[in-house]
Formats: C-alpha cells, structure tokens, sequence
C-alpha cells in the first residue's frame, strides 16, 4: 500500500464514492415520503428505482473494472463484497419504499421519520468514509459512529414493533407495517455490514 | 490455472454439476405441485426432501475432497462457500414446498407457476454453468442471466404481494402465502449468490 | 501453524472461549423464562441485554487484538467472520427474548423449552470446541453434531409453525410468536454458521 497508485486504480475509490453518495440521494427520497401525499409516493418510489439502477451500474462497472485491472488497490473479493453490500443497502431501501406504495399505507408510522434520519446518517458518514479507503487511515471513527447508529436504529425498531402491536391495528395493516420497517432495519443492518467490511479491509491491508 | 488437471481434481466439477442438478430435478418437482391435488402434495414434499438429503451428500463430498485433497482447483473457501450457497438454494425450495403441506393451503397463489418457471430456469442455467468452471471461460453470459432472472423474480414477488394483500384475504392466509413466497424468493436470491460467488472466483482466479 | 504460539497469540483462543462461554451463560437465562411468572420476564430480558453488551466487548477485544498483532494464528479475515457469528447468536436470542417481553405474551408457546433445549446443546459444544482451534485438531465431531442439532431444531421450528396456525389462534398472535420462534431459528442458524467457519478455517490451516 505505500505505492503511489495509478488514475487506473484510483478510480475504483470514486466508484465507491458515487455509489456511496448515491445512497445519500437515496436517504434524501425517502425524507420526501414524509412530506407529500399518500397519491404522490409514487415518484418518489420511481425516483429510488432509478437511483438504484443507477447503483447498479457503479456496481457493474466496479466489477468489470476489477477484471480489468492487473493491480487492485486491495484484494479483488473485498472490492467484490464491498460492492455488494453497498448495493445491498440501496435494495433494502428502495424495496421498502416501494412497499408503502404497494401496500397501499396510508398514514405512515410514527417512528419512520426517526429511522429515515439514522439512515441519513448513516449514508453520510459512508459517504465520508469512502475517500478514506485510499490511506485505509482514520477509519476507526466511522465505524463506531456506524455502530452506534446501528443500535440506536435497533433500539427504535423494536419501539416501533411494540407500538404497533400494542395500538389495536387490525393484522392486516400491522403485517404490511411491519415488513416496510424490517425492512428500513435490514438497510441499516447492511450499512453496518458495509462497515465491518472496510474494518475487515483495514486489518488485512495495513 | 494453465496446469491439466488430474482426476482427483476433476471430481469437484463433477460433484458441484451433480449439486446443480439436483436444483434442476427440484425445479421439476416443485412444478408437479401445481398439477396434483392438494391431498397429494405430501409426496411432492418427501421427494424434495430426498432431493435435500442427496444434495447434502454432494456437499459433504465436496467438504471431504477438500480436506483430502492436495490441491484443489481454486481456493478451498471458495469451494466451501460455492458448496454451501447451492445447498441454500435447496434449502429454501425444500422449506417452501414444505410449508404448503405443513400450512393446509387450499388454492395456490396464482403467481406461483412463474416462480416456480423462473427457479427452473436458474437451475438449467446454473447446471449449465457448473461444468465452465473448469475452464473459468464464457460464464459472464451466465451471471448476466442470473441477474435478469433474478430482477424478474423480484419484480414478480413484488407483484404477488400486492395482490395477496390488496385482494382481501384474510390475515391467516395472507401470513401463510406471504411465508411461501418469500421462501421461493429467497431461492432466487440464493442463485444469484452463487453466481455471484462463481463471478467471485472467475475474477480472482482469471 | 507449526510454531510455538506466543502468549500474545494464544489470547485469541481464550477470548473465543469467552465469546463462547457467554453463549451458555445466555441459554441459561433463556430457561429461566419457562420458569417465572410473565411479570419477572424482563429482569431476564434485561440480563440478557447485559451478556450481550459483555459479548460486544469480547469481540471489539478480538477486533483490537487482530489489529495490533503482527502474527495472528490464523487469517484475520478469518478471526474477524468467526467474532462476527458468535456475535449474532448472542444477538438473535436477546432480541427474541426481547420479543417475548415487547410483545406482551402470555402463555409462551409449548415447544420453546425444546428450543431453549436445542440452543443450549449447541451453545456447549460450541464453548467447548472453541479451545480446539488452537490445534485444529479433533473439530469434526463439533460440526458434525452442531448439523444435527440445527437439523433437528429446524425440523421442531416447522412443527410449531404447523401447530401455531392449525390452532385457531388470532392473528396478532400468531404474527408475534412466529416472529419469536423464527428469531430463535435465526440463533439456531448462526451456531450452524460458526460451525462451518470453524471447518473452513480447519479446512484452511490444516
């Protein structure tokens, strides 16, 4: 790691940083689904949708890049995970923003705007993180602040689980509920899982 | 990669294509459970759970080889993890088919015969693909197969979600079918992992 | 794996056996919920809470220990995944004991003391494989009786499936003990899970 890298493997840290930073735009849509109209989710659901596939194409092209290259900045199955589980976490999204408009929600639950702010967050601090792959330097901030908002985003899961058992919904809505919040918990699980894998990076290469 | 391979090594293609076409004859079973009566799909089920037993078999074949074996053709963590996400594949279509007999469903959702047409057409692939491993040659075509059919596979899911809910089910049935579909997902998203898996080996054994 | 391991070295067995230990200790207080009135569930939830923050920190001592030695006995991505699982069968028994108190159940249900008894077994021969690792040797009797313990813990979680829909209960019962019982599965499942790290691992360094 102590050579000077080439603008052939510099790129593969902007990937990440684009991919990163299109989970950022992804947590910006879901703050949206707050604020408009149960009959205008259906743009900002097509809005994730795209931004996902555009994910999918940073995704794509860390691969091919990866095939490509003779020298990769660290292991070609780490670059590899890295992508996946940054792709994982716009999935988990997009796919439970979908359902709110699928299920056909009406009112959203109390706590959705909480978890959508750990997942801003938590896209941020990716977002910042990702430069810092290139040194693999000062790291150790990022995923404890990950860490941290993982169990603050574990803790307001189960809240929300107890609320809506607990208020009298009828099984129906309290089925469909429960799979848009597990869902938003299951983004912020891969976030954290996006984290162990640049730790897990850190330790092998420095 | 440039050395012919001796027959003891041979053997691992052979024993991940007996892996993958059990996925194949799973398919075909899963298919007979749309053409019987409900009364008869307990065979239905006993058949994939032999097909469940076989396929552990393969895979502990494969463990064993590894550990018996000198070299291996590429990384043994690779083999295990290769092994261990077609099982997941059996593994979840074992557990679904399961779940329609242990469930006492009546009438199957309407949506089920194209997933069970979409996870026989991830087995044929994979099966296909297994014996390329080899040369680790011409098998982007079958990730980038894998990949359509895995999109399709969602957006179907998707589809029979919303239906099952928005068509007025009672909350018991919905609980169940939502149970069963998810399970055949979860089939597709196992053959997704294994051809990510084998993209994985193809790039850093390439 | 031929040298003589260093004091510094061999600490990564016993913070295993501790990671390990701490397991055990958690399907102890998984029993005491059998045996006490509904009211006096959540000292044990919260005791539960407890070993898993002492199991957070066994693991963040193994991620610093990976860190800051120069020879580790074996991979440190393969340390690191192995932490990981352990971690998350602490993890899936306090939030499903967690669960039974969030949910305000009453009556648990009738197989739960057979899975308590399932992930007690495996918690005990996982703790005691753990010192094994340093000479990897004498493991496979571990994986092998981890297989059927998860074989026969997912063969009772089915049929508590099949009793808890075929017994006219409610629905929201049923969401909330099927999302208990499946937690514990998951538990079931990540013993599985340490198991074949621990035989890749095996399979690796032997």
């Amino acid at each position: 790691m102590g050579l000077r890298l080439t603008p052939q493997e510099t790129s593969f840290y902007s990937l990440f940083a684009t991919s990163a930073s299109l989970l950022v735009d992804a947590t910006r849509e879901l703050t949206k689904l707050l604020e408009v109209d149960a009959s205008q989710r259906q743009p900002v659901a097509d809005r994730l949708k795209e931004l996902e596939h555009e994910g999918d194409d940073a995704t794509h092209e860390i691969i091919k890049r990866v095939n490509s290259s003779f020298i990769t900045p660290f292991d070609r199955e780490d670059i590899h995970g890295l992508a996946a589980h940054l792709d994982d976490c716009m999935d988990h999204m997009e796919e439970a923003a979908d359902l709110i408009v699928l299920y056909r929600i009406g009112d959203l639950p109390a706590g959705l705007g909480d978890q959508f702010e750990i997942l801003s967050r938590m896209a941020e601090v990716t977002a910042l993180a990702m430069p810092k792959l290139r040194s693999l330097k000062d790291l150790s901030a990022y995923w404890i602040e990950i860490n941290r908002l993982e169990n603050q985003a574990d803790e307001l899961h189960r809240k929300m689980l107890a609320e809506l058992f607990n208020n009298g919904a009828d099984p129906i809505h309290i089925i469909k509920v429960k799979g848009i919040i597990d869902g938003f918990e299951d983004a912020a699980d891969s976030f954290e899982k996006v984290a162990h894998m640049v730790e897990g990076i850190a330790v092998k290469e420095s």
